[in-house]
């Protein structure tokens, strides 16, 4: 094969602030899959793309490129609209657990693929995991068949999906180029637009504990993925929304099953029910279907038998008691007072140094392992009052869990609850 | 060995236009040489470099943790002082070869580290090839014995020397990151300084055929230079010089050494005598020698003597016939007047096309391969007279060369040269 160009050349376009045209697009992302552009010149275009940047028809066929690398999906096989929910990822945010099964009661069909976490924030397929038996890897044939006999389906992305965006996602974590919008709006999007849904709802998380902590720069990544939603044909909708405070009473995998049980059985905290009806209106509105109100399907035991059906049906068992961590450890109030803030990227860190997420790909994760929340932001508090319960299999990790813990919570005499509403933009075409 | 930092936490404060601190500096450099670094994360932290800069405590440290990556020369054995000069390369740009044993001849000592040409620019190191028997690839005990018995030794660099530099160069080269002057002054200072020389000569080019065409930018160059070698205890200056069009009237590998030998012989073309003349000057009077004019050394065979004894010493027989190509073709003037330019990255450009380069680390070059230039800009010129001779072993090769030379020669009734002067600028610490 004859290639069109030099990697050289496309390099030295975009370092010195060219457009990378069409053709330099699709050829160096397909040469990158294929192996004939190497690692160290990817992550110099890559470096030079956060840093000069993209415009939107770079940043669209550059999406479109990745989705080309691998194959597409398709549910016209099914009665009725694919709608799914994408989140950028965030502390406690458990959120897509209650909402599938929810939105599939309510008449949605819901393919969901999901990953594992890499730092601070958690994974779906993690949290999943604690469950006795539960299967993330299905294949095509099976995924179908989940979501025709359950209406939704939660599992691993497969091999075939856009492998551009898997060959570059790593190459961005080793090179310090994950924090760019172009990369961030196109590795999202090529793997939903791949993925066949027809609705596509997504929850932008901004403030400490997101990836994009600024309000601002979060609405712009909104912007971005909406509108290459659009153009590709997906009705594409975003919320931006908190992640200043942690989502919830917990963080970690069991922990979060269990919350997102609550939830399902009608309970669970204020700001995840709320958050979870407010997807599931807007992924059932696009979708036009009306049948149900998710308020409703949430108190009626509906949308816990689509959870329990879903369950089953990828080999967990929704009645086997859910894993626990060996040791806890309490942490109290040094005062009294109004609590004000908790930081939620140190809460995030604090969950993942006692074992509930990992550091390097590949590594495992403790089910049981996390953090319990007693009082959030607005709550009075005591001196001595409980303020987490953290769980760990290896006690030597709550020493550098609680270093992190430090300064994360703060409580004022008076005081008055500092943090971002739960919805902060939303985000049509 | 525990390393002190994570490559990537390198990498992101240069991308977000932080110092690096030297303690990342001297890591990162020494864990990129033992490979604990990357290639793909130091491409990412190069094109950080390359558009965000480096400040002048970071380009000099940088120079130091490369100069450690290897060993350091030295030269205290000799009863006189080192002085050596580098140049940033360019199209006929011969001036080593008569260079060296000129200031050999008026009492310096040489030890000329030389490399081999990639690109259109030539390589000191391939033009004396050419020369039956030389060798350039010497034992740090030969270079010291050839410099003691000749003045002036011309060869490789070792594989000791810089080794951090030897990683880096050939990463840059293939991730479009050579044009950083921070990159490109540490590279060259590096190995300069730990080449062991007491005083260095910089001869920055600019114009079409040199790397750095703007002359305000080869200027900026040149003053970090100075100001690296200055503050590493080299007396160092620099002159910042013309390459708008090729020097001399020969370009090639056995075609220069031709040249040179008619300088070293008291002739030769105005502007490559003119030249070696002025750098000998600063190197003998940076180095404090004042036993002879060089102008005089030319003319009274004592500079010719040095050649013969240094290409004697590396095992060349200066008296062999020099190679030539198996064919030729000669392009005449289409039109008469005055020529007004020619194009020296055209012309070097054609040179490389017939076989005097390399487009790949490793592939051999043609001893007789380049081009014989029979007018210069300034020149009256009529229709049909010779203007190149192109001399190569492969006659397939002529039509890419001529192709390069289009619109390479500018001829115009009444016109006058528009050329650069030989020298634009010198600067001093």
């Amino acid at each position: 094969m004859i290639e069109p160009f030099a990697a050289v050349e496309v390099i030295a376009a975009k370092r010195d602030r060219n457009e990378l045209s069409n053709e330099m697009i699709d050829w160096i992302v397909s040469a990158y899959t294929r192996g004939v552009v190497a690692d160290e010149q990817m992550s110099a275009l890559l470096m030079a793309i956060l840093l000069n940047g993209m415009n939107t028809r770079e940043i669209s066929r550059w999406t479109n490129a990745m989705i080309n690398s691998g194959e597409r999906m398709n549910w016209s096989a099914l009665d009725r609209p694919t709608t799914d929910k994408h989140s950028t990822g965030g502390v406690g945010d458990k959120i897509t657990l209650p909402l599938a099964p929810l939105v599939a009661a309510c008449g949605g069909a819901v393919p969901q693929l999901s990953g594992r976490g890499l730092g601070h924030t958690g994974g779906t397929l993690d949290k999943l995991e604690s469950i006795p038996g539960w299967r993330a890897e299905l294949t095509n044939e099976e995924m179908l068949n989940v979501l025709k006999s359950c209406g939704a389906v939660i599992c691993a992305a497969s091999a075939g999906l856009a492998p551009a965006d898997k060959k570059l996602y790593a190459l961005r974590d080793v090179t310090a180029t994950v924090e760019a919008i172009p990369l961030i709006a196109s590795s999202i999007m090529s793997k939903k637009i791949a993925e066949g849904t027809s609705v596509l709802i997504l929850d932008v998380k901004t403030g400490n504990g997101a990836f994009m902590s600024d309000p601002a720069r979060a609405g712009e990544l909104a912007r971005a993925m909406v509108a290459l939603g659009t153009e590709a044909g997906v009705k594409t909708r975003a919320l931006v929304t908190a992640m200043d405070v942690p989502l919830g009473l917990t963080v970690g995998n069991a922990l979060e099953v269990r919350e997102s049980v609550e939830v399902l059985a009608g309970g669970g905290p204020d700001d995840v029910r709320e958050l979870t009806i407010l997807l599931a209106r807007e992924m059932l509105s696009a979708a036009n279907i009306h049948e149900k109100d998710p308020a409703d399907a949430l108190k009626d035991g509906s949308a816990m038998d689509h959870w329990r059906r879903m369950i089953s049906a990828q080999g967990g068992n929704p009645d086997a008691p859910l894993p626990t961590a060996k040791e806890t450890h309490q942490v109290r109030a040094l005062s009294s007072g109004t609590m004000t803030t908790m930081h939620a990227l140190k809460v995030g860190v604090a969950s993942w140094r006692l074992g509930a997420g990992r550091s390097r790909q590949g590594e495992k994760v403790q089910a049981g392992a996390g953090i319990e929340i007693h009082a959030k932001p607005g709550d009075l508090v005591n001196k001595g009052d409980l303020l987490f319960t953290l769980h760990t299999d290896e006690g030597a990790r709550f020493e550098r869990a609680l270093e992190s813990l430090e300064g994360a919570v703060g409580i004022v005499q008076g005081g008055v609850a500092d943090r971002l509403p739960l919805v902060i933009e939303r985000i049509e075409p």
